[in-house]
């Protein structure tokens, strides 16, 4: 079992009206400092069994047409974690034992 | 200027209905082998001058209260990327020259 981290961002040239808000409010809540806010999505998707070239395949293609929207959206990144672990180290979460960086 | 990437997912024990909508619907798409989709948010925050210890306790406090809902999610990872790059080697971003995962 792996996962598979996927993250989209808005394009650089989209409006970015949540992290617009998020941006705005920072300041007023005491957080100085941050001059820009962008904010996309992550997914972790977990794979049954190995991560075959044809598994990295469906989920780039799953990256590009479902989890993001092509005309407004980047995928940033697909990244693989083996051994269940979801790459992050955070808390809960366990880190992977071999993550490769995949988007090419 | 440094950008500091700032990951949120649920909490492992939330119901997560999003990515349930996700992964129920990539298998009828064609999408095989995804056995589990989970969906949180990334935060690319841009920083105006050096990335000082003040600055990363403002952002991890700002993650915590603001950036997410610590009630039905966690912040899985804090990681300041240096000069201008986010991080994710992907295209239209470039990649940042030194990258610190900071969530301790």
């Amino acid at each position: 079992m792996a996962t598979i981290l996927v993250h989209v961002m808005p394009k650089p040239e989209i409006l970015d009206p949540q992290g617009k808000a998020v941006g705005a409010a920072l300041p007023r809540l005491g957080f100085d400092g941050i001059s820009q806010v962008r904010q996309g999505k992550r997914f972790e998707l977990t794979v049954d069994g190995e991560v075959t070239d044809e598994v990295l395949a469906n989920v780039r293609k799953a990256a590009e047409t479902l989890l993001s929207n092509p005309v407004i959206e980047d995928v940033v990144q697909v990244k693989v974690v083996r051994e269940g672990g979801c790459g992050c180290g955070g808390h809960g979460h366990g880190a992977g034992k071999a993550e490769k960086d995949l988007l090419a």
